[in-house]
């Protein structure tokens, strides 16, 4: 195929090219680099089969002129900042909510039918329903970062009943690995770095959470693409078990072979909008044959040695 | 209380302005004119609580001066067209989603904390659960009317946790009554007086509605209001009956006393995203004390007296 990956040169987007490109895939990466990385791209760019435009996801020309040629859209590029949302709500309109609209447009000008995108197990919002299945009762957003990644969803949906288009929406959980630059490993060793003595938490540290290791959730999204058939497949990706903030401190701690005092913002909720339990029920990606690889625990450790091999992306993103 | 009210000229909006006028608030009344009409409000001028400022929700500078001095906002203002979505994309995502962030921020900029919105079934899509709940299994959208209605709920929700607002959003059956401007009892009604015997019908006559007629919608949307206490309060509002759309049609033509021959496009929907059946299970809201009074033949025959009343409604919407 020719897939065109917005948000190429981020976390997802940039391994996400590597691993089209390892299989035979012609690939076009599209990205602003307002959070991506040229340098995550340094592979990829001596690729015959690569390309590379850099510019916005608003400019809906640009865009729509990029994407001539392509048969499947990674529709990746967004405003992944959950946390500071309510700080400058207008961010996940503009750059989540408007953006796919102009991604499904450019599609349509182009004549391109088919499009994977990163939704977020987000949009369930404080489910009591836990693990979370995709069926799960219709829920109460809590986050703009939800809202918004909703809104993308289901204007995907209504585009692929409206002109025949193929969608494959996919929930994650929190991805870590390598070329991971924001999220609590990331911070967490930031500012271990800074003080090997203290480390501040926010929350209680009880705050439950399900990651996937990067190489997983690319393995389960080519697996789904070419096992799920149906015009808008949603699934859930994440690993079959969750951890507590503080047991991902100790993998840390253990990892960096330190012992910090740890001081607690307290509550039970790191933020405003921050979910304190986040565990997705994968069933549905399991019985079409999708298994992640790595623990938690492993995703952790590889995300922290990646960091500690690549230091310069935490000055990068200070 | 001082309410502001988008749409405040259209079917819906200008029944409430009334309403509202009528239990003694004071009422200003925001609307484009671009569907709503100045005749509705024709009473409410006369008012001295009532002021009319004619502008677009789109115009964000207009639209936080205008709602200055409100304490509540009736969001009514919205592309409600639903079966033309795919020939225009952009009028859901800007009449609807950035319509409503726009009206969220000048609650923000204002200090408004109180907002209810009408929202629709169409949200459900087409669901396996009818009637319909409201935390019936998380839909997957089918319109691009009702992905950009979901949209709204999901930013009208993360704005209540985000930023202490309180929300009551209303899932609608299609309402029916006074000032009805638009769908099928208008369109049939339309038809039969060009052509007594005839009437062409989309679909296969068999799509089975839901309908509330306006007064009972009003006294539905200010009861929950004083009784649904949660920041975020999500309600179905309908009959606890439903018709199929032969059964609208025996009640206009018995009521205009003519038999056209009927011709049927055919298949179960009317449309590309119709819904072939709408039904909401409105038990929430009754066990909050509300019920409607009229039955869906009751809302048909009023409308279509009125209808008969105002015809120069029928050369205006040509």
């Amino acid at each position: 195929m020719k897939a065109f990956v917005t948000g190429g040169a981020g976390f997802i987007g940039s391994n996400l090219v590597d691993h089209l490109l390892s299989l035979g895939h012609e690939v076009v990466a599209y990205d602003n680099l307002s959070t991506g990385m040229s340098n995550f791209l340094t592979d990829a760019t001596n690729h015959s089969h690569f390309t590379f435009i850099e510019n916005d996801v608003l400019n809906t020309n640009a865009l729509t002129q990029a994407m001539a040629g392509s048969d499947f859209v990674f529709h990746l590029a967004a405003n992944a900042d959950v946390r500071f949302g309510t700080d400058h709500p207008e961010k996940d309109l503009q750059q989540n909510t408007i953006a796919t609209f102009n991604v499904l447009e450019a599609m349509r000008h182009n004549g391109i039918k088919k499009i994977a995108f990163s939704s977020t197990g987000s949009i369930y919002g404080e489910t009591s329903v836990i693990p979370t299945p995709e069926d799960s009762p219709f829920p109460i957003q809590t986050s703009l970062y939800g809202a918004s990644k909703l809104a993308c969803e289901g204007m995907i949906s209504a585009y692929c009943e409206g002109y025949g288009m193929q969608g494959w929406i996919f929930r994650f959980v929190s991805i870590l690995g390598e070329r991971y630059t924001h999220g609590h490993v990331f911070d967490f060793y930031k500012k271990l770095l800074d003080n090997p003595e203290e480390l501040f938490v926010l929350g209680n540290g009880k705050q439950k959470k399900s990651y996937l290791y990067i190489q997983d959730c690319l393995d389960a999204i080519l697996f789904a693409i070419d096992h799920a058939k149906a015009p808008v497949n949603i699934l859930n990706l994440g690993t079959d078990e969750y951890i507590e903030v503080d047991d991902s401190i100790g993998f840390i701690t253990k990892h960096l072979n330190i012992q910090p005092e740890l001081k607690y913002a307290g509550g039970e909720r790191g933020w405003i909008g921050d979910n304190p339990f986040i565990f997705l029920d994968c069933s549905k990606i399991r019985q079409l044959g999708s298994t992640p690889k790595f623990s938690i625990e492993q995703g952790v450790i590889r995300t922290l040695e990646w960091l500690q091999n690549n230091q310069w992306v935490l000055e990068r993103r200070a």
